[in-house]
């Protein structure tokens, strides 16, 4: 409680602002977008910028592991305890908003903050973390840095992936590390080279909501129960090209038309569900030769089809499949299950929204989120701040400030309960089995 | 009749498969297509190549326009009479086929090569015409030169239409002028310089059909009646760009989702009019920002709507306008109401069937042609050959020699009877007030 009482928003807004400025479209304008994609010079300039606050701090270091995730960490009164992490990424769209992934990383920051104001030390150490590649605008697919953390097998198929000019992920990293640890020499921070899959007591994530939820039911925070499961195709309609003016239409085999009966009798089924959970959105629709006056001789276009619950989403696939013209294909081109979050940790945020006194609910992410990764690996959970029209990906993007600082609260409360819990779980557990990564006199914070 | 029986199937597919050496994607394969655009060297070749034939020959001589049209006159009895016009264009598709145009201009110079084998003079001159730029895909729109002879005002508002390298149309006409007269000059051809809208007494082209109704119907020849009226739309649908998995289905503003409704009621309306001659096409659709997660701020279709008669597109246009969503517009690209053919010509084009016993029948053409320009400059009328499975402006287009050679002879029946018709009609005394624009030592040609 104390913590979160602590939590300040002028200091919260001070340094989201202070964020924004790095690739910042118009310099000053928080509303002109924020162009600063993964590991590109403008983002190692915004991790430096936040790791240099507690880098020299007493009772702070600062690491970085294979995938150059970055982690801020505020040590505990128990150097062998597994840490609480929280964060988020700052990496952002090719032209995005100022908060989507630096909420988090300034909430977390923040809670550091405030528990350095009420001078309170935590039995565990907590961690802020800044996961590499969120947005997979620059690297595809998105996640790398979080997925590689939980799995890191899975970096050794993400390094050879190539951005636009032909750097691999696994060169940008290495030159991230680089660049960090010549910083940290340079001005004589406390830092560690961070082992990736450390086991970790609980994550817990603090992000905007991205969808208009929270801001139409008049909520301050979601406490987010799961990432809801996605499903992505690609249908592919034959047709046969054709002068439009001297083709009946008993010669006709036009893809369009097939391809727009086919759409609209999904669309149908989906509305005739009137299930509010379920979301079906037809993104991209591509025709062939794309000529005012010849018949398509092929459309593609793709679905994207969510629900929590995966016989929603079969039962769609069914009827897809059902309406298919012959010839026609369908390709799947993702199939991620709903990912549940831990229950106590849920059930954690429910208990710091109701004794800070904020408005809350249940709700379920539609977008991802590190936080996805990390489910499989730790007990992990979200808290959502409403994001005013549901904009997001953006620069119009935003949250007042009233419902970040609610938000970073609830986020303050449940990183010192977590924090403070000092039963050896099974993460302790694993963690003594493995070899310190600390260095031994940053084990007791100095003041 | 003697003309029409001179007509030789051999002679035909040679100078045709001759111009289709000119620009052959596959030299030496007629069906590799033939890339062949408006006034680019290739074509230039290509004229040159069918005028040599006869530009030295007694009796016959060479011109050009201002708008490059090249005519090959056969000079008849009464150098004074207005002459019969046919032909067509030898421009093609980027990657075209070989009979489209090709075959007008082919058929043309045969029934000349017909009536020289037969000995026979004419009344009146007759013209094998290659119009510029029929296709519209080098400078758009097509009919360029066609429409510039009934209308030389048109020329005004042409000349400065550029291709994609900048070049305008009025200097590719005056590098194709220069071109022609040097070599006139240096082969020593009897060439005249053209002025455009020369009174005419007919024009009459042979085309392939570029659609699959004669061969469906097991016919050699379409007596084209007239030249169908089309309508082109734009019609753009908004909407609001959100995340696809974020947004609840109350909260969206899909422009996919109402464009694809929008488009299904059109088709359906037109489906239910069961109506042969009623062609609808949606050739283009292009949604934004065309991401998979991102439901759609706004998507454009084009819609292609013909019929003959006019209240048909009308009732069409009010359907769309009655379904047309809250935001949404149409634009009007094009309206061109249908173009009647001579009356009298036709039934001329019926005799020459009936004598010739060719199986045929009246028919609507779907597509343009430079027909429709002349139609309302002169008594103008139209021939089809088939076209093997519709098929046209691609690789495949393809008519067998049988059925290219019927259509020839019926040409030449209908050449032959107009230019035997001694009546002075309203182009000879139109003629008759114009100076004259024969060099004086062609109007009777030399043996």
């Amino acid at each position: 409680m104390r913590a979160a009482q602590a939590v300040d928003p002028d200091r919260l807004q001070t340094r989201l602002r202070g964020l924004a400025s790095f690739g910042a479209a118009r310099p000053g304008d928080i509303h002109g977008g924020v162009a600063r994609q993964a590991l590109t010079p403008q983002e190692l300039l915004a991790r430096r910028w936040l790791a240099t606050e507690f880098a020299c701090r007493p009772g702070y270091s600062v690491g970085i592991d294979a995938a150059a995730n970055v982690y801020i960490r505020r040590h505990g009164e128990n150097a062998n305890a597994a840490p609480v992490l929280t964060g988020s990424h700052v990496d952002t769209q090719p032209l995005g908003g100022w908060l989507d992934g630096a909420f988090g990383v300034a909430a977390g920051l923040e809670v550091f903050a405030a528990l350095d104001a009420a001078g309170l030390r935590t039995h565990r150490p907590i961690e802020t973390v800044m996961w590499t590649n969120e947005e997979g605008s620059r690297f595809a697919p998105g996640l790398m840095g979080s997925a590689s953390y939980t799995d890191p097998a899975r970096l050794a198929i993400f390094r050879d992936t190539a951005d636009a000019q032909g750097v691999t992920f696994l060169q940008a990293c290495n030159d991230a590390r680089e660049d960090f640890s010549m910083a940290a020499r340079e001005a004589g921070w406390r830092w560690f080279d961070a082992p990736l899959a450390r086991p970790l007591h609980a994550y817990i994530e603090a992000h905007i909501e991205q969808g208009p939820i929270l801001e139409a039911r008049g909520l301050q925070v979601g406490c987010v129960t799961a990432i809801q499961g996605v499903r992505w195709y690609r249908v592919t309609v034959p047709g046969r090209s054709a002068h439009a003016g001297t083709t009946p239409d008993a010669a006709r085999d036009d893809a369009q038309a097939k391809a727009i009966a086919l759409a609209h009798a999904l669309l149908e089924y989906g509305r005739a569900q009137d299930d509010a959970a379920l979301r079906l959105t037809i993104g991209r629709w591509h025709c062939r030769p794309d000529s005012i006056n010849t018949i398509a001789d092929q459309v593609a276009f793709t679905i994207d089809a969510r629900h929590p619950e995966a016989p929603v989403l079969d039962a769609l696939e069914a009827r897809l499949q059902a309406v298919l013209p012959a010839g026609a294909a369908i390709e799947v081109l993702q199939h991620k299950p709903t990912v549940a979050f831990d229950l106590g940790l849920v059930e954690l945020a429910r208990q710091a929204c109701q004794s800070l006194a904020l408005r809350h609910a249940d709700m379920l992410s539609g977008a991802f989120h590190d936080a996805m990764p990390l489910a499989g690996f730790c007990p992990t959970a979200m808290l959502f701040a409403p994001s005013i029209g549901g904009v997001s990906h953006h620069p119009d993007e935003h949250t007042g400030i009233d419902d970040l600082t609610a938000c970073a609260r609830a986020l303050a409360w449940c990183l010192a309960a977590l924090a403070q819990d000092g039963n050896a779980g099974a993460a302790d557990a694993a963690r003594a089995g493995s070899p310190a990564f600390d260095h031994p006199d940053l084990s007791t914070p100095t003041r």
